[in-house]
């Protein structure tokens, strides 16, 4: 018994997600498929490479993680797949995997390029169902990746940069939204031992949050910590920064966007 | 082959259905789940309830049922599971099993205090995950409620009160609308047995269904018996008393929210 | 091990997809359920209609089908199966099957008569819960057609009229949108082969595609091929016309609606 995971910004109102799965129980049948989320926006491959990072690990090694959000399907663009921490991922060349890279030692990346394991018939626009899902079950299957195309290296690959938060030249820990939950939690890019390492630099003073003109004073332990309707900021079950309203939405409170700043100061 | 079910207001946006989802088959591969909803409004007890008790016996016996609508994560509130009529319950112990408890004898009541059946590094902001994901797996694989924390008594935990609907002085049967589904329908707390006993005590008159000033008469065998775009009542698919119109939208012919009053007179 | 996949309109806020799944596993535990959507719009069978012909062949033979968007539940409507091209299909006899008739032999249809194989008590507003799902999971456990009702031909069951794109008086082959994907593609009715005889009889010149007064100028490869936010014409996943905009939307772009003309000149 193997799993595949799914994280696309497919949505779940077409039958594209419904699609990719036929074609895998078709060539594997006993493997369990889970959606991780199809609601990325679309084409936001900064917030699928946060979600794909902070959800691989919950999974039983040997799992295989089909990543597909894909601005570029159709065009030049490569389809790879890499082994690193026992998991599978699989994914167009478009950087969606960068954060997977320093997670641990990689144990190959391959160029995607054997056909003999696509559908016979492969589309110009959706090759998640044509190549993506086809080649996600014979991996999980026990095809070595290897045998589905040529080994790459680091360099090869498409890196995004800039992902991480960063100390500013006046001394401020900046970060920014990636994503906001459906609570309205704003999601950070601040991780919590980035955070604790500028605390400490600074002598472990209480950390002051900004969003735009506001300010939340300190790390709650623990929503309960706030007032009702009260901002607070926490380190959240991703093991980020994240900013919210005790019973209420941050996104409301302070009205704002993915991509807003967040900064951090003592 | 056992049933896992789950029940939250997570939403589908974000990772954390599959995260719960990713530790459950870690600890039970063969295990089945299944999605009863995510869209429970945000920390709506009182939806949940009806939803839970409405849908829990179309699953076999032993399904375990998840339950994560959870206000006071990361509080002092306790996590409990039950079993009854043959079924597992877990929940946060804030009243969301309520209506559970009158469906038959319960067989066991638990607070889930036993770490050991924890995810090593347990989260302030997401025990759905951390706590009841695991433990509601390790239920599915046999182990005994009495293993995972101590047995307490109904009068232990919390239960919600005036969930159901009920007669005023004046002689009318009150409820109200606790979901209103996709199609626009107003489902009530109002069940089919206390509206034949409401009628009957009534001698067999004519129920009138009053949501505002607007006025409904009788109970309709189905949709059809309405004129297209017409309201009508009719015991739903719950067994409670709904409000449609034939090919349209109850919510807005009515122009109202859940939590509305709904009055039955004879 | 079989599967069986749902395409309904039932959305996903509500519980109705999960009492479906609870009564399939009751009754067919190894069963593998895959959600091709809960999402078509209510009620449309058209929608519905496209939607399942342009997926049933991603799927392994045998697999089962449950069509579920049913305006006349509770009414005089009949529910029936299908088997065509190793594939079985169960929906109420509405016309939502109609595509499929012509993907090759009908090996059998049967009007689902046999109550033994509903659930005990029948509500008269989820025939979904209440009759397809028990029914689809029998069909799944292999119980023949016939077994479950009386045996009928084409003649006897509802046929939707006017599905497809034709040639008008003046020469134009006239098509509709008949789903808006979440990326704002446009997809059509007019299908790949249609749009092939048409531009050889006109010997082959650049087809025009007209919506409103808009006009797309020939049939690109892939979405690349366009400028970033500029139209283009693009045989789909489906192998259907579609128009969309390159990193854009064609629906904002055009600012149109599902069921509008969309027209192909030479």
């Amino acid at each position: 018994m193997s799993i595949i995971t799914l994280l696309t910004d497919f949505g779940i109102s077409d039958e594209y997600v419904g699609l990719m799965k036929g074609v895998i129980l078709a060539i594997t049948p006993s493997v369990v498929i889970v959606d991780i989320t199809h609601q990325i926006d679309p084409q936001d491959i900064v917030q699928a490479a946060y979600t794909i990072k902070s959800s691989y690990r919950y999974f039983p090694t040997k799992t295989v993680h089909l990543i597909v959000v894909d601005p570029g399907v159709g065009g030049d663009r490569d389809i790879i797949a890499v082994q690193v921490m026992g998991h599978f991922f699989m994914a167009p060349d478009n950087g969606v995997l960068t954060l997977l890279y320093d997670e641990g030692k990689i144990d190959s990346i391959v160029r995607i390029d054997n056909s003999t394991f696509f559908l016979k018939s492969v589309s110009q626009t959706f090759h998640g169902r044509d190549i993506i899902a086809p080649v996600g079950a014979h991996i999980a299957n026990g095809v070595p990746l290897n045998t589905l195309g040529s080994e790459i290296g680091l360099t090869d690959i498409i890196r995004l940069k800039d992902l991480s938060a960063r100390i500013s030249p006046q001394g401020e820990l900046i970060g920014k939204i990636v994503s906001i939950d459906r609570f309205g939690n704003l999601i950070t890019n601040i991780d919590s031992k980035q955070l604790l390492e500028y605390a400490q630099s600074a002598q472990d003073g209480k950390p002051q949050i900004r969003i735009g003109d506001n300010v939340v004073n300190g790390i709650s332990p623990a929503y309960e910590s706030a007032d009702q309707q009260s901002a607070l900021a926490i380190i959240g079950s991703r093991g980020y920064l994240e900013v919210a309203v005790y019973k209420g939405s941050a996104k409301r409170y302070f009205n704002v966007e993915k991509g807003d700043l967040v900064k951090v100061t003592i």
